[in-house]
């Protein structure tokens, strides 16, 4: 009889203690799900065109085209600028550049003689996550400043490892003759590689830089996969001049840029398989996109729009409307995504999921998207504000869009003034052929308020781009 | 002792009987697999954008996606021809339209006065698999001859269910200041709709006319899923003018085009579905191409080329080069195919799939491409022609692709000649923006050559579009 209670004891105990792992596990989970990690891949220069399942003919993205197809096209994707460091500064902050002070039309970015940088005030999405004590990493490019009060771990990341600003800068001349964007070594581009606030190569020697990128975040997601983590993995790629490892050389039939893209489209397949292998898979949101459209003055070094007009350092679609893929197993409503959305909205959206609290004395420009993500609902955003530099050239409001200025998307040549500005229904005419201006003076009215309603709302602020 | 002879015999003779019948259903089945089924889903004026899976931000494709995902999508895929009746006589004839006498400058396709088609000596794919007993139907838009000798069930098919050339043909005023493009109504295109050789319908329907074509279609499917059976479904949109059912009124983004397509994209699904659930999908090829650009000169009723320049009429890319799915389940490799090919080939490929032989009387201009199908290999093909009409106009041999002629897509203006002609690398250079004909003169010579060789081929024949 002792034997037979004891024997019922130990079972209850075991089934207890079961229940109880059970329940902490559980537990473990939701605390997991109530802070999901979050990575966001950001290349540089990369067109709207330039993934197959956006209609590249040569460009083969497999790794991309599946996480699009496990998760999220999104087809009407916006960068806050057409332009690296604001456009940068947009997605850190979820505010417009203009309300930076990272935004000139004199010096369109930073420059590595600049003395300016993301003001100390701002709230970098590392900085908002810090309140929940995210594990946070800037990998790659950075351009927001490269003094040491402006470099990523003075903004809130535990962890950098990248160049601090562009892959073309530095330059030191080449041979005669020898056109150095065209026929790049990596002597000709005396830009520093550094590990947090030190620099560890100069020259950076780009022909690796996009591997050893990965391998930095693939490593940073092992060594976090127990706690909520965010990566900010910023391809130096395929911003000119091009390089790639010699696994990836002439593997395209796109040439020297599609294997780029192919090393770049590597890379997310390289982070998916980290996720999944780490278990962490449907605990993480990625978020794959590109901070300006293609360089177009670089003919075939440089990226295609698609069916959109224009490029890198204009207004029209082609200059910031992004290549853009989500991925989050078990939590995305998988499909191609129409709804407009911005880089801006990422601070907004992350920021809910982990449960951090912005502070209320700014304007933000970022809406919560995770409606549009679940296929539940809609987000507030209604309306696009294209900058070029400190001026609101274009804006869009549904599915139409109004240019009151235009400009050729390099250099400083005349600006044109529309009066009434040229009018075009993105969703019926994506390339901006048919201007109907003439058949919606309400829509126009409409705008030039929102226009005028916005630029209200924005005060001066110093310059940094200037900042000498 | 008897009754246990008689068992074991019984038993025996079961077994005997069930192995017999095992091997009549293993024949039967092998019997399947060497003649497949065959469907071509020929779409009218679709642009190689017009697909999501193509990159267009608003066109939502869903089926087709799929399709291209457990398939193939061919992102280098041309047609004969950029107007409908020379390039539908190249994919039923496997040959270039000149040899037919199927195209020509003054009339670029037949007309409801025209007294010309197909001539009866040309063997249209149907024809072919007649030699195997093929079921075989056309249904949708043929416009390769309405008189009797040139119809559907003149030229090999046993049904025709459809429109004998385009929708926006026997016109009849509109109203006052009604343009019946944009504002179309049934009753201002006079089309019959015929059964065999009757007409059934006059004018057609068109509002319901992609439901019941993909009505027609699924139930060949079902009447033949026991024997081999070839369908050439050959839609009349997204010709203009644009109608679609009550259904898809207003469910895209997109406008009316965008609806029409998505009648489309629907009506792909239910032949993907009809095959499976007939059981025979993994016994069926399916083709989805255009038979020609988008229409541009209709702005937004007309579609979009994506990143390649031009469109319908023209030979620049966007005016030959097919949104293009193949759709296999278990034979094809799955992926993006970036080999060369043509409409053309599928009469020499299907052929060789249903073991036909054709007759060497002739030139054929298409080539096997089953070893790109399968992943396998390659085929012979290195040279697409493009002609405008009855003259070359550009040659593409590997990459590099040749313009001796250029000439607005449509309309007769001028022609403009080129020596040295404009020369474009397609695979790096999609968009043909940059001509490099100054750095490779060697290449152009060898083009040269291929276009002097390919015309001394070319021999005189009666013009069927002309003959009155």
């Amino acid at each position: 009889m002792k034997l037979f209670s004891s024997r019922i004891l130990t079972q209850v105990l075991l089934i207890t203690a079961l229940f109880i792992s059970q329940l902490a596990f559980a537990k473990k989970q939701n605390e997991k799900r109530d802070c999901p990690n979050f990575i966001i891949i950001f290349v540089d220069d990369m067109g709207y065109g330039d993934m197959s399942i956006n209609g590249h003919p040569t460009i083969k993205t497999p790794n991309l085209d599946r996480m699009a197809t496990e998760g999220q096209k999104w087809t009407n994707f916006y960068v806050a600028a057409p332009v690296c460091t604001p456009s940068r500064a947009g997605l850190m902050t979820g505010r417009l550049p203009i309300r930076s002070g990272m935004c000139s039309s004199k010096k369109r970015v930073l420059f590595p003689d600049s003395k300016g940088g993301l003001p100390e005030k701002e709230i970098t999405i590392a900085k908002a996550l810090k309140q929940k004590d995210y594990a946070t990493a800037c990998i790659g490019k950075w351009h927001l400043g490269h003094l040491p009060q402006y470099t990523p771990t003075s903004h809130g990341f535990d962890y950098f490892f990248g160049i601090p600003y562009s892959n073309d800068m530095d330059r030191i001349d080449g041979p005669d003759n020898v056109d150095i964007i065209r026929q790049p070594k990596i002597d000709y581009f005396n830009v520093p590689l550094m590990r947090n606030s030190e620099i560890i190569e100069r020259p950076a020697d780009q022909t690796t830089i996009t591997k050893r990128y990965t391998e930095e975040a693939v490593k940073f997601i092992g060594e976090n996969k127990d706690n909520p983590f965010f990566i900010y993995l910023a391809h130096s790629m395929p911003h000119v001049p091009l390089f790639r490892s010699k696994k990836f050389e002439g593997i395209s039939l796109r040439g020297t840029y599609g294997d780029v893209i192919a090393e770049i489209d590597w890379s997310v397949g390289r982070v998916m398989e980290a996720l999944k292998k780490n278990g962490i898979a449907e605990n993480t949101l990625v978020v794959f996109t590109s901070d300006n459209g293609p360089w177009l003055i670089h003919n075939e070094n440089g990226g295609s729009a698609g069916l959109l007009k224009g490029g890198k350092g204009g207004t029209y679609e082609g200059g910031m409307r992004e290549p853009t893929v989500f991925w989050w197993p078990g939590t995305l409503k998988e499909g191609v995504v129409c709804d407009m959305a911005t880089t801006m909205d990422l601070l907004p959206t992350i920021s809910k999921l982990a449960g951090v609290q912005l502070p209320t004395d700014r304007v933000y420009d970022g809406y919560d998207i995770f409606p549009i993500m679940t296929g539940k609902g809609k987000s507030d955003r209604d309306v696009v504000f294209y900058y070029r530099d400190t001026e609101v050239f274009a804006v869009r409001k549904g599915a139409y869009k109004a240019h009151f200025f235009t400009q050729a998307d390099s250099g400083r040549k005349d600006v044109t003034m529309y009066d009434p500005p040229l009018l075009y229904n993105l969703n019926v005419d994506p390339s901006e052929k048919y201007n109907i201006a003439d058949q919606h003076p309400d829509i126009i009215v409409e705008i030039k308020k929102i226009k005028e309603e916005h630029e209200a709302t924005v005060v001066p602020v110093e310059n940094q781009l200037e900042k000498r």
